[in-house]
């Protein structure tokens, strides 16, 4: 069985639920590392994946005996096999942050039992990453690394936001992702200042300032990284905002490590940010594994403590509406005693030039 | 103001219900043509997008006066701003299809309304395509086509089944795709028995049979299609096996149209399956759009009648655990008195070379 469906057990145990639904394919992978469409059961005498016709042959080639996982056809389950399951088993916990209310009221009619919401029991497990998740996750960086350093060598005159994304994506495509871990983000000029643009058909011009944002894919774990990059000058008050925001980034990976209070560094970068009249546009950072946005949020509003290897990033930003934008951002490793970051791109100040 | 929000809120009206809260993403760009995160809010005096700061800018950009869409960020609202909203209006609709159990019990809290399940209101909408909602489909369809002509007379000797997938995928992201419709299905030899096989590092050999089954995006539309195509010599079996499928797939052309039951045609594609004695894998087809899945889907267990302007997936196959499979799948538009296949790549047995 593999430890992460163990550690569930115990924790199920703990909360004295006698069992679950979990629903969530991305769950599914973390416990089972099978990548089909189901419900995996966990009760006391089995863990039980139902899925269909369509990934029932994958699904058995991929398990063994080790995995202590059995494997069915829905089709093969009738109303009573479903209704047997839990049978006289009390409270049964499902995962009411995936779950539709749709699927909530058939799953009651379904298996006969209390449901009980789980309040994130495996999103919170999945914070602290196994030590074959940490390598995945950095190889996923080594790739985005790489598309970068090609990237900001091969911007030719003419080239606009669509294109070099286009260019950065089919790189780590050609160079062993699996996927890209979101749409990049390539803004240029007065487009920086949107945290969230969409790569347009603006041509690159002599004098911008450009924002990246980016991730590989790599065996289902994500690298999360951004860069901003000036073409030929820079204006004073860009230089002066970019200052302060490395500045403000390195602050934050200087403070973490295990056991640091995410609430309290925080509040302190947003003092920093308001002494300066810059207003906070999104969060400092989240939590990437599976999902590109996934547990612990960073922010300064909840009481949370930093796990040993626990991967967050850390994405200090500024926007001024209309004029530009500028956000550093690594994907961070936090150990015992400090914060590693796994994107490895410099970060002084960088001026590129069109070829 | 679109059609479709105008559509909606005459549906609505029908039901008795003065309001809805739309949430899925997919439901919010149908409605808008907004690709951001937040929820729609329909009441009787406007239509409302809550969005974050992440993407006020762009959405404010995006809007003009036609819209009638007042966005506003989430930080700006008070918890008296959202109980106002419906404030004595009774029963408001919700997406009991897309909402979380969790989401469920907070938005109870925050409307402070009686939520009410609308049933698929807004998918059920969607199965019927405006005009430009085909023309982009058929956008969709006429990149997939161009890729597979091309990828088909490129397949080098030695490649693998994840190249072949790589080179497929390439093609359609720089010819016109904003992305790919799904992973694509590239399954040669015995692989091509699983319905949902995932591109392996099986290298293509003589006398292999290859299931493809692939798409594109295209400004938020997906084609779909699959072709089986042999590699030198054909079986016996597996050439009767094509004929079967091919047959299969054209009686359900034939016979669709508007107002065609859709359960009584798939009806007689089971008989004539289990008269071979082929098990039926997976459903004959489905409605595709903004999604991949989505309405109708076309079984023979519901009362379903075709409607003019839905496009649909046509897709039988048969299987042949650790042997064979074989599948055909076109994207067809249902018109008064036909169905039209909007991918149109060549159905007749096909031989291809390595080079």
């Amino acid at each position: 069985m593999k430890p992460e469906i163990k550690q569930l057990r115990d924790k199920l145990k703990g909360l004295g639920l006698n069992g679950m639904i979990v629903s969530n394919p991305i769950s599914i992978k973390y416990l089972t590392d099978l990548d089909a469409e189901g419900i995996l059961i966990i009760d006391p005498k089995e863990n039980l994946f139902v899925t269909d016709s369509r990934y029932i042959e994958s699904v058995n080639n991929n398990l063994t005996i080790d995995s202590e996982i059995v494997a069915c056809d829905r089709k093969e389950m009738s109303k009573y096999d479903y209704e047997a399951i839990f049978e006289g088993l009390g409270d049964i916990g499902f995962e009411e942050n995936y779950v539709t209310y749709a699927n909530y009221k058939k799953y009651l009619e379904m298996f006969q039992v209390n449901l009980v919401e789980t309040e994130g029991l495996i999103e919170s497990q999945r914070i602290v990453k196994e030590p074959e998740e940490i390598e995945k996750l950095k190889k996923a960086c080594e790739i985005s690394d790489k598309a970068f350093e090609y990237i900001i060598k091969n911007i030719k005159k003419g080239m606009t936001e669509k294109q070099i994304a286009f260019e950065l994506e089919n790189y780590m495509l050609s160079n062993g992702a699996d996927g890209i871990a979101f749409p990049s983000i390539v803004a240029s000029g007065e487009n920086s200042s949107m945290p969230h643009a969409v790569p347009t058909d603006r041509v690159i011009k002599e004098n911008d300032i450009i924002l990246f944002d980016f991730g590989a894919k790599y065996q289902g774990y994500h690298s999360d990284c951004s860069r901003t990059v000036f073409v030929g000058n820079i204006p004073d008050e860009q230089r002066k905002a970019y200052d302060f925001v490395l500045d403000e980034q390195q602050k934050i990976i200087d403070n973490f490590k295990e056991g640091t209070n995410i609430k309290a560094i925080i509040r302190n970068r947003e003092t920093d940010y308001s002494l300066e009249n810059i207003e906070v546009m999104h969060s400092f950072g989240h939590g990437v594994g599976l999902e590109i946005h996934e547990a612990p949020t960073l922010n300064s509003k909840v009481d949370n403590v930093l796990k040993k290897n626990s991967i967050v990033t850390v994405e200090p930003g500024v926007y001024f509406a209309g004029k530009f934008g500028i956000r550093i951002e690594d994907t961070c490793l936090i150990e015992k005693n400090q914060c590693i970051t796994l994107t490895k791109i410099g970060k002084t100040i960088t001026t590129i030039n069109l070829i």
